[in-house]
């Protein structure tokens, strides 16, 4: 798939002895349960990017953090690399094994340790649904925040790894506004504690520096979420528009009201078809453009809300806005919302989702560029995405027998996220690097600010073991490709020129 | 002051040669302020913790960046520390010069550089006022929200060293969730970019990881920040209570009930009765604890959310509540708050202000503890603070030429940020630890945490040059004051004894 890429990550391949590893494991945790054998393995071969698969060496189901820690232990003595993999939902191939190196699934470690609503926390292990967190809240009329599409099914280790959004992050913010606490395994085994109980943590941000690190600084063992007050009502506004450059403008007009939206998505003409044809929610299929704006809080507000957003709309060139009646209606606006994915999938074989990330007021011109690139690569592109964030997923449809398609839809992709960097956004919102979008990290970084990344990671892991070949691209693979941007000139950390 | 400092930094004191120094600095910027001469050095000797002076061996004034490049890659090459400085307003002595080390002083970088109102943010130079944000917005009807109580003086990029607060943090987020960018300087001369002009970046959050750093991983040369909408109508409710305890609980009940007020602040009977014979704000003098509770946001919801405070305040034991009638009386009862710090100044030949923080539900426990403890000790002890926030800050008041007071003042803070850690909260909310709380970083984390934060701080700052002897405390220092927290009984980083 990505171009120069070299097995295994981009330097010499280090040969395992399985047999070895897996009798030096069984025998420091004979309790512990480890997969080698090619049938138990196989479901752990990709993520949720299936286009990239490779079979681990050995995956190990812990449920206990000692013997997260012996695993480690062991790895760490005999430079085995580790890959860390939650629910296995992640879009850019974070989780995807190594062939020489041991998958750490977390699955196991889903219980959840305490439920404080007075302190509006809960306390979890790392493989517990992001979905039964806010479940367990209900209750207490509180509930977790970040909303990713697969919150049914990820986990809040994987969303700490990927500083997962969702709808509704515009404005509860992404999973690193949501985390207090977490405890942390290094790859030598020691146990760490970052964040506190309290609104801030002194010495550097730690906390921050893991969120969204794709399992490449340490193990997440353990994680304090806030917990929030559920809005007491929320409605939604669909608006039609004859074009997607209109709506990219009313995106704009309605945050610089000063209005805050519960979530703010945008489809375009593409996804609306596909959406009305599955899910019959209701869409104007003749628009080229839907806006949903849901508006949630205290009644009194979100009226008055209501009224100011529809006031934007209109002004901004909307041929109609609707107030979903009731919760019903509601629910029905936002089931083609959410399955708009597997909507577009029915449309096309095989679709490619991308995930960038620009500054609200280019929206126009980004889905202007969008639609230029669809043209003249001869793909469709459907748009469905978070347009209050600015957080764009391309759909880029294509079918993967058709010689070429897969490469060119990639092509496609790669060109779409550098409109985003040209305009000053970045190639990923809330989906990671991975191993997806390795490359276009030479794009967004230059050699100086990819030497900082290498050194913090080398901060924590000094033998680069975990999680190898993602996120952060070694040096020696931008130069290779040819997208290295360098910096005044100079390669500032010649040490460094072995990543 | 701190026991067991040691000159300069923990380490050995590396003597510079000044006029070797400042003849390099001369020939190479030939226009570059530099001062050196006593009573030119004399206003640079401390920040806004006067009771830590110290002289340092050269001040500069730059007023490019490529002055700062310079004057940083001299540094570097000669091995002279260097201390970044901004208004010298920070109030734990984070600016502290060195007396072998050079004083950069980043105030005439104080030009705003673009202010979009569409795009919703402002890029300014680190030496701009965090107020001079908000006034040059104010036209456009938007802001910049942290506001420190030094916001008229501090500068924005001192706010992004100590990661800032202000009364409306509670709502509206610290400096880190109001900072989209940062352009940095790093000590070998390296320009770097943190963060991106869209919600979210990809790879490592160095941008997080910086801010609150206390100029120890770079100097910031231009930040980019969030402007938001002002709220069209903000209200004040004044309640009385006859314990602080009984605040305290009331506190964690309007939090508890999904109210989040614009700011949320607690004023004991000591605070109470120096605040009102300064300033006459019409206080009741009586109580034993006041809160001042503002809802801001559109007219309707805080007319409802007013009603809401109000009966839980009732519920919770207030003994009186008054609404302030209009922006003028709204204003007197926050001029009674502002202008508390220097209130209680009138009352006590010395204070010494703290600032911990704890979760909220702590807070009846803490100030418990904190009456117990000023008994103990015999020192008068005020409270006025960010409650909503578990954000403290107790006023201990003594007599410096009382011999023996300062000690006990100090032993006596001490003990109170220890109790803030005890029950999982933290040495400091807003004020950053720098000079004057480095001890208490040792009770805050173990040896493989501070091991991770050197390391860290290693992996951009090599020889330790950038504002050594700060925020982050050697180990040896922890070793020496029999602080130190031993995890697991080892000592991970051998390499790390010299830090």
């Amino acid at each position: 798939m990505n171009i120069l890429y070299n097995e295994e990550i981009d330097g010499p391949l280090s040969k395992v002895d399985r047999a070895d590893l897996f009798a030096e494991l069984r025998q420091a945790i004979p309790d512990l349960l480890i997969l080698h054998r090619e049938e138990d393995l196989r479901p752990y071969e990709c993520d949720g990017l299936a286009a990239y698969r490779t079979m681990p060496l050995l995956a190990v189901l812990p449920e206990r953090v000692e013997q997260v820690e012996s695993i480690l232990r062991i790895c760490h003595a005999r430079r085995v690399p580790v890959v860390a993999r939650g629910a296995g939902t992640g879009l850019s191939g974070g989780a995807l094994p190594l062939a020489q190196g041991v998958l750490l699934v977390m699955a196991r470690f889903n219980r959840i340790l305490e439920l404080n609503p007075k302190g509006r926390y809960a306390r979890v292990q790392p493989g517990v649904r992001n979905l039964a967190i806010s479940q367990a809240a209900a209750p207490y009329e509180l509930y977790y925040a970040p909303d990713p599409s697969s919150q049914i099914a990820c986990s809040i280790g994987g969303n700490v790894a990927e500083n997962a959004g969702g709808v509704h992050c515009l404005k509860y913010g992404l999973t690193v506004h949501n985390v207090m606490k977490i405890e942390v395994l290094t790859m030598e085994g020691e146990r760490i504690t970052l964040g506190a109980d309290a609104l801030d943590a002194p010495g550097f941000d730690l906390l921050a520096l893991f969120t969204g690190s794709e399992g490449m600084l340490g193990i997440v063992t353990e994680v304090t979420v806030k917990l929030l007050p559920k809005p007491r009502v929320a409605r939604v506004l669909m608006a039609s528009f004859d074009s997607v450059e209109a709506a990219g403008k009313a995106v704009a007009d309605i945050i610089g009201a000063g209005i805050i939206p519960g979530g703010l998505e945008m489809m375009d003409k593409l996804a609306i078809q596909a959406a009305e044809d599955f899910i019959h929610a209701g869409y104007p299929v003749e628009a080229e453009a839907i806006l949903l704006c849901e508006l949630d809080g205290v009644e009194l507000d979100v009226a008055e809300d209501i009224e100011r957003v529809r006031a934007v709309l209109d002004e901004a060139g909307a041929t109609a806005v609707s107030l979903a009646r009731d919760e019903a209606e509601r629910a029905l606006f936002w089931a083609g919302r959410k399955n708009a994915f597997p909507a577009v999938g029915r449309m096309s074989p095989d679709y490619y989702c991308m995930d960038g990330t620009i500054p609200r007021r280019h929206l126009p011109k980004v889905l202007r560029g969008t639609a230029e690139l669809s043209e003249k690569y001869g793909l469709r592109v459907a748009n469905v995405f978070h347009a209050g964030d600015g957080n764009m997923h391309p759909l880029i449809l294509f079918d993967a027998n058709e010689p070429g398609a897969l490469e060119r839809a990639e092509e496609l992709g790669g060109k779409i996220l550098e409109l985003c960097v040209a305009v000053g956004g970045t190639i990923t919102g809330e989906h990671g690097v991975g191993r997806e979008k390795i490359n276009q990290m030479c794009v967004q970084f230059n050699v100086d600010e990819l030497s900082f990344f290498h050194a913090v990671k080398a901060a924590f892991d000094e033998h680069a073991l975990l999680n190898p070949g993602k996120n952060i691209p070694t040096l020696r693979r931008c130069a290779e490709n040819g997208a290295m941007r360098v910096h005044q000139g100079n390669m500032p950390f010649p040490e460094l020129e072995r990543f």
